[in-house]
């Protein structure tokens, strides 16, 4: 059996295999996983990581592939995590567009890594986390987290996230709606993509009353126009990228993400530990007759978890 | 103190007010929301739960509303839970389906409320199976539960409603996508909503293509159109839900997913439980300290798990 020491040289490298295998044993909870992230902790911390988040359709996978070569160019080493299933890095969208970004994936400059998968151990946002570190670890330079945006899920990879760029197409009224409901909050920047499309005024409209009403917090994020099919915009972006990342740096920001991202991991670790500790110690007889009698009403779930606990 | 003996006569009554005091109750996790439960536990299992589920600007509101007067017609007592935070219901969109949508919530036989609110404790999918619980124990007869369908926490909520209606409208082939991806397993039925658009028949081709690729489960998912707007195909709907509830109690299909939302609630309640016994064991102080060393890179977040736990 592969040990966790067998893992750490080549992953340090930044060897592909190894971050594959590695980012898996995180989501199946290999036994090797936790000696594993115990050795890398104090490495961590050095990589960029940007999220760009928006509804499928919204060209963000288009734009994720723009900023990964503009990256590329300077050098650096690029990984790209999609929590999207529509993606076209997860195996979603249309067959051109699939062949199109997987073009990038034969450099080896370039990890991509569908997070899309449902049922990871702890869930998605955990799943993230641990593949942020992984490449981190591995020497990648930043990391391009793709996602939708919607559900709690969806907010705690985003909340951990350094700089949230959150993308809008002209003539999606709704959108708006969902970005007020949900991750306005998060968005460090607003990328209007496709904006050689009719609406995007008004988009840019909207996002600036919107704005107008939000709490300040010392960074106002920018509304910026991308085409990113032709590339247009993509360099503008990236600047505001870097200039949000030293406004962290310099406000004390990036120490306040950093805590921020270990209480939820802390959380969501503690979370889990405590369950499946909760039903070794009950035995599986035993949990799935208390699941049996919730299901015929002989027990309210409630009373069955402090049954299991042992603190009726 | 209000206890919970208090709440429940007038909720078993089907009084607005207490419903929505103890949806409350269970999303705070008050103190009384614990014995409520297990007093209205052996009473549940009445109501016919159906999802709605689909993208913003599907039209699943509309067609929410549209079932909701059609179940009144029927004199049955209807409630509606609104887990997207962009539907009407939950005060998202535009002002004017705002309106339109909240006069149904004048009647008293229809009980509206949102569930979109980030941050229950437990999170939303449990929120939103307590809140089907207290409906259910209040006497409605229907519950509709309305999700943007993206996310595990979503893919919570849809597994255990008993009918899943995934909505799509004409012209939105990324969604196409998103549902292969996301709920395809999940889905009971689809509509084809806002039909008289054109590509219609193309969202039909794919889905039968899509349908013909999935595992057969015994129950084959209609596909239906609707323009929900003008109440075309809502009767059609709501027969083959009706179709659909008959099949699942033919073949044992409700008993198999009354274990399946069990063990939901069941795992659900008893992580939060036992996250909450591991914090109060630890302390506040303790585990500040140990958030603050995995910021801070002297501790990785599996080790300080295995502290709190004592499983070093």
């Amino acid at each position: 059996m592969t040990q966790h020491s067998d893992l750490l040289e080549p992953l340090r490298r930044g060897e592909h295999r190894a971050l594959g295998r590695a980012i898996s044993w995180m989501e199946n909870g290999h036994p090797g996983a936790r000696g594993l992230m115990a050795r890398l902790w104090p490495h961590l911390g050095r990589a960029s990581v940007i999220g760009i988040t928006g509804s499928p359709g919204a060209g963000k996978s288009t734009l994720t592939d723009r900023l990964a070569r503009a990256l590329r160019a300077e050098g650096q080493r690029v990984g790209i995590l999609a929590v999207d299933p529509t993606s076209p890095f997860s195996g979603g969208a249309i067959l051109g567009d699939r062949i199109r970004m997987q073009r990038i994936a034969a450099d080896p400059g370039i990890f991509i890594r569908s997070m899309a998968t449902r049922g990871a151990l702890g869930g998605l946002a955990r799943a993230t986390q641990d593949a942020i570190d992984l490449l981190d670890a591995a020497g990648f330079d930043t990391i391009l987290v793709e996602t939708v945006g919607v559900g709690q899920d969806e907010v705690d990879v985003v909340s951990c996230v350094q700089t949230c760029c959150v993308v809008l197409v002209p003539g999606m009224g709704d959108e708006i709606q969902a970005i007020k409901a949900g991750i306005m909050e998060v968005a460090d920047l607003f990328v209007i993509n496709k904006a050689d499309r009719d609406g995007a005024d008004q988009v840019e409209r909207e996002l600036e009353a919107m704005k107008s009403l939000a709490m300040p917090s010392g960074w106002d994020p920018p509304v910026l126009r991308t085409v990113a099919q032709q590339g247009e915009g993509v360099a503008e972006l990236l600047a505001q990228v870097r200039e949000h990342e030293r406004w962290l740096r310099a406000h004390g920001g990036l120490a306040r993400k950093a805590k921020e991202r270990a209480r939820l991991r802390f959380e969501s670790l503690l979370a889990e530990a405590a369950l499946r500790r909760a039903k070794q110690q009950a035995g599986p007889d035993r949990v799935e007759a208390l699941v049996q009698g919730i299901a015929d009403r002989a027990l309210d779930p409630y009373t069955a978890v402090s049954e299991i606990l042992g603190e009726v």
